[in-house]
């Protein structure tokens, strides 16, 4: 396989970032190719606007995903954008790690999703969940919480508006999340354990069965 | 009323930036003092990190939550969190308008809630939903969506990741949600009555409900 992992924490040293080595590691020594996009590292700017283009299509009124369709056409991305693209294209699995903020995702991650999966290139034109331009590929969420497990008893459900609402609208196949909850506030044994069943975790990757979507026609969309 | 309009879009002619105008010019009109965080003209960084602050608690560990507590102690916020959070302060009442992009926040306005509802000033030490820390101020969303009002039957259910998650968290009343759909496919006479309906709402904001969510206790947190 090859993997990218999309990787939105700033310490390096913390338990987030362990993980992120971890999965590395592991899908490296599977054999598999691997990239990282690590968001804070690249100073990656998660604000959608005309800075995402190198032209503008020149419409007489400015809107940002009309300007996404059209520079999907005429490849006139801006470079930073472009270049996930091309991540996103060459991966099989994408592998997002992030620390849950808000339940949801944390800026910098959330304006990756907004810039890169951009209408026309992830979806559009009727195009979208099992018809989604990214189909054929798969998607896994791996985050760390700062509140206790019981917060979260079903994590696939907290994590639905990203798994469904996001990543399966472009056709991603999504797999069971992983969470590892409170590192903060856990001993050393705990974190330990946490990360060698991070470490379980991703070892199975590549043979996880996805979470079962419905269809467009399933959900009546024709 | 102390109207703060928190508003994410970057182009003032679009719809959403009409919505806004109209916001403004009706509250002040109602005799409310209103101001406006206008996050794409402000240049607001929505990464949440270490320029957060203008200097760090000297914990052996960086954690950005923990640095948000510290801060909060020291008065140690950079200038343009502090500066949102004066607003907030100030504010009776706090209008998000925005496009809904991945059913959720814009990048620029999901960071200004990573950054600005920091840990220890609107929330902490046990103080969330009705005992969080903005209790006692309300919040309204006024949106603006590229799919069909069909999308979105039921809207302050698709908004409830915002509404309960995160401004009901920090212990804000949430005003029924306003939804302009599709403005970019409607004819002029359809957005005329799209607009007309806002003002409208604007209109009956000072008296509006609040949705009833659960308190902590209801919710069995104690």
């Amino acid at each position: 396989m090859k993997v990218l992992i999309v990787y939105a924490h700033e310490n390096p040293a913390s338990f987030n970032g362990a993980m992120k080595d971890t999965a590395v590691e592991v899908l490296t020594a599977q054999g598999h190719e691997v990239q990282v996009s690590d968001l804070y590292a690249q100073g990656f700017n998660p604000v959608g606007g005309k800075h995402d283009f190198t032209e503008l299509s020149g419409a007489e009124f400015y809107k940002y995903q009309a300007e996404q369709v059209a520079a999907g056409r005429s490849g006139t991305f801006a470079t930073d954008v472009q270049a996930e693209m091309d991540k996103l294209v060459w991966a099989d699995l994408v592998l997002f790690q992030f620390p849950l903020w808000w339940f949801h995702l944390p800026a910098i991650l959330k304006g990756w999703m907004d810039r890169v999966l951009a209408s026309g290139f992830a979806y559009g034109n009727g195009q979208m969940f099992d018809r989604g331009k990214l189909a054929g590929k798969r998607a896994a969420c791996a985050i760390t919480t700062g509140g206790p497990a019981a917060f979260y008893p079903d994590l696939a459900e907290t994590l639905k508006p990203i798994m469904f609402g996001i990543l399966y609208f472009t056709g991603l196949q999504v797999l069971p999340p992983f969470g590892a909850h409170a590192p903060a506030q856990a001993d050393d044994a705990t974190r330990t354990q946490m990360l060698a069943d991070y470490r379980a975790h991703v070892e199975q990757l590549a043979s996880a069965e996805p979470l079962q979507y419905p269809t467009m026609a399933e959900m009546g969309m024709g």
